[in-house]
């Protein structure tokens, strides 16, 4: 009898999951029947994006997990009807996303690109950037993502600490705890920010740990939108306390139309595209889990409910 | 009796690289007494870069090497005068700076970043790039920069080819010769050219072979401007044949004002920027082949005359 999967994402994501996920799971040697309805108390596994087809997560008695393909849990994982074990999704493909997005911003603001891109009469001022090895960087949250992303900026030649909340042994300087972050913040000048969304990381980069950064220095956050107290932003921004903020996610999104960050000739806004999760790669990762599933072994990426991640 | 060092380079160079120089010789060991003034017929070594103080380099009797601070040495290999060694430049550090724009360029075009960074009104469109491992790269010149641009490029998930005009055993795929400049060029999203200036390099890019990129691909030219045929480059753009072009070297520099690159809506022009020579780590370079040089030992980055670098 095929394992009975839910699909339970958003409609419009069917397109491009459904040949991917097949493709996984046939790979995988799991006879899956993947459909986008079913009788609760039948299903096996589901796999969820938000907003998603499902609320009430009660009636999926037989469950053995629901299988997030976001790598944020934030807006599920307070459901009090979820009782089943739930897996954020680690996806290579999406971490390869995320590099490009870091890396390449980083390397903006490091180059002064938008000098050049912005020009509107020729200038041939051949300033150069510092070195990348006089350019400090640092990169708040030291999970799948930030870890990668600290490790290619190293390998481009910038020196690397990353911050996290406890002590990590990595292969680049780390620094913990709030004395640590305040030694971080004060210690790069392009800061990336790649924490989940939880209670404690809730306006991380407050008015006064903003004012532990470098005069000038430039903010990245392709986390989360929470991270970051936004009036606070701005006041920092207009001080000159930072010299740019370079914005993927937003408390609300998409950005309304009357957000000063639209406008602001300090920030720039991307539309939470920095971490796309790679339909390939990310069904492999679904796939496995359902192997461990059936075969008693345990979930890859299970979320600590207490920690909320 | 101190070694007798000739500062040939233009003299406004001249305080960025007294105390580099000064610092590389004390770290290794020389006794080094570097001017910019002296009798020819007592110099032991001449450290250049164009336009330089010397031209005529005959009066130089007992000059070992002339060393130039530049990676290029076009506007030098050339001169009859020139019969002493002369070793190029390949500095470590201006590998970094050299890395760092590649890279960085490679990201920005990757990512669309421009439309990110030129939007003049709210838009929130979540059209995300491909995948890196879905977006080829090609990498002409494979140098000391080429190669550690390919790699660096390679690192970041990008696949990768890099070409010669002769085979090259190379960590990565690799073609050459003129049937392999056409996979090359057929097979690449975007197009980086790092070849140096030669008779062979002249319009390596011309029109035929613009025409064999793929429909939209991007060229990005940290090399030499001599590389690409600029009539040639306009047109493609304008065909459509190429979506843009990022062109940091010119046959002319500082590019004129009233150049057609400056306001081309599909052309980025930066001001000779990518490959700064990083004077700490080049200084290092000199004073290691002046030590070759009064050891008797073979110097590093020994230019080949018949090949022009």
């Amino acid at each position: 009898m095929p394992i009975l999967a839910l699909f339970a994402a958003p409609a419009g994501d069917w397109a491009e999951w459904e040949a991917p996920l097949g493709a996984a799971f046939a790979a995988a040697g799991l006879d899956v029947r993947l459909v986008t309805d079913a009788d609760p108390a039948a299903v096996d596994y589901l796999i969820y994006a938000p907003p998603g087809t499902v609320s009430d997560f009660s009636p999926f008695t037989r469950a053995k997990a629901v299988l997030s393909l976001w790598a944020g849990v934030e807006r599920i994982v307070g459901n009090a009807s979820l009782t089943q074990p739930l897996c954020r999704m680690v996806d290579p493909g999406m971490t390869g996303h995320m590099v490009s997005y870091v890396a390449g911003h980083v390397l903006r603001h490091h180059l002064g690109m938008d000098r050049h891109l912005k020009r509107n009469a020729p200038v041939w001022d051949q300033t150069p950037p510092p070195h990348p090895s006089d350019r400090p960087v640092a990169v708040l949250g030291l999970g799948e993502l930030g870890r990668a992303c600290a490790a290619a900026i190293a390998a481009l030649g910038f020196p690397v600490t990353g911050w996290a909340r406890t002590a990590k042994a990595l292969p680049f300087p780390t620094d913990h705890g709030e004395d640590g972050l305040r030694r971080v913040l004060g210690g790069a000048d392009i800061v990336v920010t790649l924490l989940p969304r939880t209670a404690e990381t809730e306006n991380l980069l407050d008015a006064r740990r903003l004012g532990w950064l470098r005069q000038g220095a430039v903010v990245i956050n392709p986390g989360r939108g929470a991270l970051i107290d936004e009036d606070a932003l701005l006041a920092a921004l207009d001080s000159g306390r930072l010299g740019h903020a370079t914005l993927d996610v937003f408390r609300q999104e998409p950005l309304p139309p009357g957000h000063p960050f639209w406008t602001h000739p300090r920030v720039t806004v991307t539309p939470h595209i920095a971490a796309n999760t790679h339909p390939p790669t990310a069904s492999g990762v679904v796939a496995e889990n359902i192997r461990r599933g059936e075969a008693g072994e345990p979930f890859l990426y299970l979320v600590d409910r207490a920690r909320a991640y």
